[in-house]
């Protein structure tokens, strides 16, 4: 069995505790938390909730801790930190940030003798490995990401900042002419105004001024200024009826030339579509621990990333199973 | 520079040959024939063409052996044979006889200190990845491959034996209702007839009773009487103009749930649209060849397929580009 720790109790941790509750070569050891532990409760019976400063006590009994901290401002401390007592998992997502989380995490890693995987979960993880996949195997071609159907948490929470809202939710939604060339192997050259619209929901305080909020959505830098906006106000009720679960999905598309002449397009196509984008985030991150504990048994250390997880490693199948059931 | 021979002169082979042209880190060192050299004229200038007898003299000049035959007859003994000299690749595609391939090319490559590689291409290949990252990533869950729309040669070929028949050619179409509903992670049951339909197009010989010709391909048994098949005959003329390609591609799509209640649907799918099948395995192989170098030189010696490829082994570029561009 493989103990799996879980480090924060968020969404994305009880993400990662029901995963666990699906593989039947794993446990669950336990929950650690910076709040106080009494106040926490789990889904899984008989499975202790400690401080997190008491986590090195139990770093006998824990063969891979996942990270369940947020990118801004937990992982950057934490990955490294707990990696010194661990082999660790995160799910660290700024991805220009990666090369210097990787640096941080690589050095505590090594010099402790642990394995570390960071940047697990969807985009980056996931689609990574299928653009990793598909640029080795068409060399010369394109690359596209779409996101969506789904809801950002970055953009719903900077909505949530402007003054006068009371709840926000934000949709990130692929254009679907766009999708369609980039599908039929035009490698069309798209503008982000080109690629994706956004859609916000927003649930106003009493009184506030519904004009101004709207345009302060659609001329925020970075956010939304660069993107075709549209902005509806709903009720509370609405947004609690409708908008309360966390969807997200969208394609990773590469396509490419072969032939002496290039004269065949070949277009390589990886799509998510995820009920809850923490839920299956998190059951990455637990196939995941399954590649560390055995990459860490062979005597490997330092960082790694889902680049250097042979995918057999992911499985609890035997070689026999593979062949005969998956190749 | 990695330096690859080719064993075999075929369509796979010529993709194979296009493929390196597309790898600046790579070089075709060789081209092997059963035929005669000298009647054999390859793409790329200044290689030699030798005979396949001749291939041990090469085998300090060539890094990896892409083995370009046929799985019925070709595969079964060309793979241990060459393995004995060299480290192979090859694209054993009898899904029913890969733990039998993988056993005879294993005893061959772990004695002579090679690695080798089977069953590679898009199915079994990429195909098979994705089968085994969906399965580890969503446990409970269903798999569906569809194959097509596409050329399938083993059917074109069985058509062609019917008496009466001059050429034929046979697309494997997928039922879109049935696409629709695994999309939509409905995880239905389907039969064979549900899941793909037949479409043979045929060159009558003259004076050729096209009526019985139409009857024994709906009944062949395994090929067509499982399916609904449409037969249309045309011209040889019609054939050359729109069938002369041979295009394919198709989907691998796991549906699973996830949540303590299981209460969210997360969708998986992998889409193929290939101008052309044998230079997209082609591609694949050629990729997979730098893993094999790259493995070979820490040592790995025995027989692997897909499942055993870090990722980042198939790539030419270095872990700080990757990290900086793919991540």
């Amino acid at each position: 069995m493989i103990r799996i720790g879980i480090m924060g109790y968020g969404n994305l941790a009880r993400g990662v505790e029901c995963a666990i509750a699906q593989n039947p070569d794993m446990v669950l050891a336990a929950v650690f938390t910076r709040r106080d532990p009494a106040g926490v409760s789990i889904l899984t019976p008989n499975v202790p909730v400690l401080s997190a400063d008491k986590a090195a006590e139990m770093k006998d009994d824990i063969d891979v801790m996942i990270l369940c901290g947020g990118s801004a401002t937990d992982l950057p401390a934490m990955t490294p930190r707990f990696a010194r007592d661990f082999n660790v998992i995160d799910s660290f997502d700024t991805h220009a940030n990666i090369p210097a989380h990787f640096a941080a995490v690589n050095a505590a890693a090594e010099e402790s003798g642990h394995i570390a995987f960071i940047s697990l979960g969807w985009d980056p993880g996931l689609f990574s490995v299928n653009r990793l996949y598909a640029s080795a195997i068409l060399p010369e071609g394109k690359d596209y990401t779409f996101w969506g159907k789904g809801v950002s948490q970055g953009h719903s929470d900077a909505v949530r900042r402007i003054p006068g809202v009371a709840d926000a939710r934000q949709y990130t939604i692929p254009v679907p002419e766009a999708l369609d060339r980039v599908r039929r192997g035009e490698n069309p050259q798209l503008t982000t105004r080109e690629k994706h619209t956004r859609l916000c929901y927003v649930v106003a305080e009493e009184g506030a001024d519904t004009a101004a909020i709207e345009q302060a959505i659609k001329t925020m830098p970075n956010y939304f200024s660069d993107y075709d906006t549209t902005v509806e106000f709903i009720t509370a009720e609405e947004m609690a009826k409708n908008h309360s679960g966390l969807p997200h999905g969208g394609s990773v598309i590469r396509s490419g030339v072969t032939g002496w002449n290039k004269e065949c397009t070949q277009t390589i196509e990886y799509t998510l579509k995820l009920d809850s984008n923490p839920q299956f985030t998190a059951s990455v991150l637990v196939a995941c621990a399954r590649a560390a504990m055995r990459l860490s048994a062979r005597g490997v250390t330092g960082c790694r990333t889902i680049f250097d997880i042979a995918p057999a490693d992911l499985s609890p199948l035997s070689r026999e199973e593979m062949l005969a059931h998956l190749l």
